[in-house]
């Protein structure tokens, strides 16, 4: 394998499109808000990337099947005439910049072939949120970022870059004529943060019209609210300790002079 | 050398072989037991690849000799009808993701093209085995995994990724229709395991029928063995010398005060 | 993506044009100069670089506007008959040598297929200038050098290597029979330097006979002499901190002997 | 440029040429030795090797020229009818794996439409040389190899790998059917080193039955022997200082306890 491929197992006829990717990134945020929108919607498979710029690893499952690592293709036929959906997420990032440029170059011919006329990436951004996350979108078209900001989305203020194939995708859009928009909610980002991927889709239903149950995300927002506990805990147990230590110390070095 | 490139010095024609691939990797177990199949078996050499993706230097002989850095097929002829051999085993895995990628992609046609049906890599994973090493099966078809089962070989229950050559090849086997199989012993991984070798080559050879002299390896297996022993001794030694130090020091400390 | 690319936005006609290019690099003194220029002489932009050796991220307006990182082709007609100019500033410097190469080379096509046959790249080198920066220049021609020399640059006593697109063009421009010229101006290097800018700038704007409004940089030129004096107060003031408290420190040690 | 190119600027013929290959490496002893050949015969440049893999910048002259880092190809003709010598040597070697391999092929290409049958690399290796510096040789051919030995050249008892271009053009000779040699003189490695390159240019002046005059080394060899000895001086009165430093802190101790 030399380069980014596409394997489609099924062939599928779509209505007006719109492609949703996320693939890992801050937080996780963008795989766990697709993979929710799979799982809710009841999409399909049916195509796989690979690319010789992802890891050189294979995953085995715990029947002892083996696997490339990859991207995945879902589709979800809408029953009330609007968008039909096609959905990405992955296993990985590309690890080189001149990957990053291939595998997003890929998709978006991919897109092309199939009619997509407008693409949303899905990621986070990094932010310490005191309260529900924020989401921050970028477009390629103004008509198409205010969709997103009548739907609850923001402008950044900080206008801080988009790191990955979320953001290049936006940046080479334009030479296939596709639109396409980013949504980022905010997210500490160094762990999985279902809370702000939650945020992005409430943004992503109103705007395509979608019927999704989002509540059902919850559960899993309250296992990363007492991981992120716990872990404060042990932060803050570590610290005392660190205190207590230097005291100790302290009270030695008197002791010695 | 522009690409990874296999040239062929030998013309030969194979009966249904099974292909066996063991690079160097976590405690060598891979090389030393495909090696080990090579010289039992008497296997000869007929085909040499060579790669830009290896590292840039060459290998010189006692004798002043000189050649690159290479992987090398060796093939076997069943005595009676059952499947012949094609072994493979190098030098060096590629360097980078995409090398690796460009040589199990190349090792895949080759076999191929010589109608290779089945292909069995074999490695080490890092385990610190109290006993005899077990042996890990994973594959890109049930049946196949079945017959290592039977052999005595087991799922892994943790589930780590195979990294490598080992690991591509089941990954990409098959976009070329092949079957294919890893048979992974347990090993710690930082020295030469022809232990773990073994309980590879025993899962192996029940598989495939074969009749290997494994006893052969047992004098590998002492020899392994009692550098592990010397190592482990000077370890200690190097934490008793630790230890005084530190007694010392502390006796200084409270002469100063 | 998988090459460097230029995108024409708009065919135009020159008139014996002289190409000057300015990448960011040490003080962004070639970004400075180059885009002076623009501003100045009202350049318009009539063509876009994209690459996929730049970094894998999208710029972010404070609108939520996005774009590929760049570099920008502008051209500005000559009123009284004297070279029609080209000019090429970026985001960027491509990230490995192969992609500097690519880039460079592209770069040097592309001036080739507008009839350009002098180009002048403009950068920074680093040094502690005393006084006014001063301009060093190399090229290609003699004769090119020359003219450069007259206007007030130097020859380089140390001759240090010229790193980046600024040096690359000079060194395959005469693959294309393109003369080629770098001016390089005095700077500290670790903050933009539009003071050195500055001087490249008079020494361009002699050589070229063009009439640019140079005082207009003045005002960016106080604003970096206040950032680089409000920086050094903060190092003393951490120096001085750093005295006191080792002298408290000395105080202590001597309490407890 | 996207791959390395060879631009000859010159059309000669040659008569059974030998190419003598010496990029720099260990001591510069291959660039060393290679450069007091062309100089000693008078040797003419015809060709120039420039590559993408080499680093990104240029080199200035004191007079403000510029040009690309890049390997050179001298031609000497012998006056009485022994073989011609092809001289290759140059500012750098490739910077990747890749481009090594690439660098090396694209010199054996060139070396074969130039109908050269043998090829000699020279360069060093490293070794604390008590004495007259040794020279290790290493071939693709045993009659070649015994040229060398005959001229006083050993094989290496501990055959470690020879790196780089030097290596790689060995190990792949063979896919163009040419023999090659490598001489390697014993160097220390960390300055430039020609008293190796005076060792190496013995046997192979025996070899090649050449008439040189390394006498005219002596004085390079002088230098390098002043900058040992005065570097040596350095470290020996570093090594002291450090002494007198800890000793004036053991009493300070003394005194504050």
């Amino acid at each position: 394998m030399k380069e980014t491929v596409i394997k489609e197992n099924l062939k599928i006829e779509l209505s007006d499109p719109v492609l949703i990717e996320g693939l890992p990134g801050l937080g996780l945020v963008g795989k766990i808000a697709v993979r929710h929108l799979i799982k809710q919607l009841g999409a399909k498979r049916f195509a796989t990337l690979y690319s010789p710029h992802f890891p050189y690893f294979v995953l085995v499952s715990k029947k002892g099947a083996v696997r490339l690592l990859n991207g995945s293709f879902y589709f979800w036929k809408s029953k009330n005439g609007k968008n039909d959906l096609m959905l990405f997420t992955g296993d990985n990032q590309a690890q080189t910049a001149e990957g990053q440029y291939e595998l997003s170059d890929c998709l978006l011919d991919f897109a092309k072939n199939h009619n997509v006329r407008l693409i949303i990436t899905v990621g986070g951004y990094r932010m310490e949120a005191k309260e529900k996350p924020k989401v921050i979108a970028a477009s390629t078209h103004q008509e198409v970022l205010d969709t997103a900001l009548k739907a609850g989305a923001l402008v950044s203020s900080t206008a801080s870059p988009i790191v990955g194939t979320a953001g290049l995708i936006l940046g080479m859009a334009r030479f296939k004529k596709i639109r396409a928009m980013c949504l980022l909610g905010e997210t500490r980002g160094y762990l999985p943060d279902p809370e702000a991927a939650k945020s992005v889709l409430e943004v992503l239903q109103t705007m395509l019209k979608l019927d999704v149950n989002l509540a059902a995300l919850n559960e899993e927002i309250g296992k990363a609210e007492k991981m992120v506990t716990r872990l404060q805990k042990i932060e803050e147990r570590r610290a005392l300790q660190a205190e207590e230590t230097r005291k100790e110390e302290d009270k030695k070095t008197t002791y010695i002079s």
